[in-house]
């Protein structure tokens, strides 16, 4: 099944700047790892925004919690989810 | 370029059904030409909702409001709109 | 899978009452069916609303969709959806 | 009376994470108390988000009050809360 | 128990005057009703608005979901509801 | 005249618990005075909310500002004022 | 005492013009009266909107309802109210 | 030409109570001068709130924003600003 | 002076399409006069909206009011205003 | 190709002034290199807020999102982002 996610960072003011770049160094690795494995199926940024439309695909939303809550950027997330299906003016399946 | 677009579709009260039938199936054959052209690149149902989420890959910013506001339905929807951009922990380019 | 709904319905001013009442008694047996069917999970009114909080265990997303949009009274409907996963706190499983 | 809940958890930045452990684990003790009680009725989580879902069955208002800022994340929650009564559509009385 | 309830009444442009006499009257008159009955506890109007802030004193939700739907002027309002209880502060009593 | 607040108290997290005790204390004395005076008229909790209903009685909105700023936990609250009236269709004056 | 108004006017599409005309014209007489009277202080248009700022100095919250609720385009109007009182910086008395 | 402000005002809680003090003070120091030239025409306080309503008279845009941002309490203060106009229905000049 | 204007036009349903040809013709027209005279400095449209975003220059608020509610779609907008001033960091004066 | 961004600049109360002034002063370097570019085509203040609108002239999404993020304001930036194209009743081309 796919998931459709928002997430927009948010880093506070003052920040520890080398914790912020191990973390995100960290979190493009985990990214990585999950695009590899399918299972983050597209990542795109919003132009303008600390922010990414994803969509991933997973086998329950018990698994889509635990990839998405692995990230190590999520605590500093607000995130929209969506559950999506195929549409029925999809020429191919879902993906 | 890419953008992202949620589209919710709002049906008034009492819309005449047989136009309302008209317009889907003028929509899903637009939806089809886009499709097959390339430029509506993804193109999902939200679970629960008479809505989608899509992105389109067209040349300019012009070339997709040309592409959206042809949609049959296009009238009827409220839309949230995004210009997406590579990721940096993407694995693979734009799409 | 579960999928948790907050229905609020809105008929719009004037709507005929009879038709109105002919739809609240197909609403009614839709749901019987549904919930005879095991999928309709649990119902509830909100009190003082015209609005329902409701659970639904079904097999994917897509048929999630299904289900809620056969309900007569969708098309008058704002419904806010979240998928559902067991919490690591609750003690029986999710139901 | 039953008592619908959607609790959001926000833990500050930089908060102590041997402290947010204990937190959470006196949190399991006291949900799984007021769940062996019968006042913790329902319990699921929302799937990508630090947030629940929750059904309370209490005696009163007060009772809700006292069970639910008894929970030792209650300060980092915020809650929104509705009051439910059986829906004319269910099968079966209200749980 | 007690119900806080803000109800705000939106009338469409170009209602039935003689109607909405009418409604208005019967809603006077089921609003004195419940006041005799002890349910209609507080009703004040907010002070330049078509808007009143209400307190019912009920058995259950569902004998506040019957009252307040019993209200001929409710097909029109927007309400927000909130149970209370008594407040550690407070010196009489709920009231 | 007649004042209905909705106070919502938000203690930043890491405050001092017993500077918070001390706060706490002293804000219900001051209700205690208040509504000796007749000043506080009511004051109901809101179910599972740190957050009260409340309605004042003053000769005018200059003597309801120096009583609600006068409470020990004001800068903590969110506050929504309306100012009231009596509605026509309350058997009783305004109380 | 004074209360300060947000008024913003929505206009049906489809209403009839010369009705519209004619409540205009009252409204302006109305003002007029009130003006004179001295109850409607201020009245401001907001820069590109259909919209006015307005203070009115009345007797009691009483009256306020009763003047504002007497305005020919009330109906049309969507208000935002807030009680006002001396400012500690204010040079001179209430105006 | 006129600028509507509304003023609210934010004190990070733990600032210093002696520095607000002094910037309270000097902000109506500001406020006195500001009047005494015309250019603060209007300051009332928002009764219930840490909040004013104000308007400033001033040549261009450019005073009004040079004269709002040298107030002492800028940097705390959320600001709502609407640019006002002679009312038609006005019976004197704009003031 | 400058305003900045966000403009989003909401044709309702069922709108004649001939009458809303005409008005857009007019509207062009009107665009076409005020943007020759200099008092219409930017028009751009937001892709995938039925908006706009402009920038007027006029020589009061009174002016610019009578320049925006002169545009034949003006009833069917909702509009965003925001006065100008030059930004210190601008290289040129305003435009 | 055109954005238009909406910047609103918060900075956290007790933030190094020193550090503040250096930031602002780095930013004006910026948006003059930018400016002289032709990157950034329009740069307006919102009279009355921290806050600026402006317009870029970029290449691609992915420019514009490295543009607005060189800034060195940008991480205490809020940002509202669209993509413009030209408006059928612009006189001239985008700009």
């Amino acid at each position: 099944m796919l998931f459709h996610v928002m997430m927009n960072v948010h880093i506070p003011q003052g920040f520890d700047q080398e914790k912020l770049k191990q973390l995100q160094s960290e979190e493009h690795e985990r990214a990585r790892e999950l695009q590899l494995q399918g299972k983050w199926l597209h990542l795109w940024r919003v132009a303008g925004k600390y922010a990414n439309v994803s969509v991933f695909e997973v086998e329950s939303p018990a698994e889509f919690h635990e990839v998405l809550s692995s990230l190590p950027l999520y605590p500093f997330m607000e995130v929209e989810v969506a559950a999506l299906c195929r549409h029925p003016g999809a020429l191919e399946p879902n993906k």
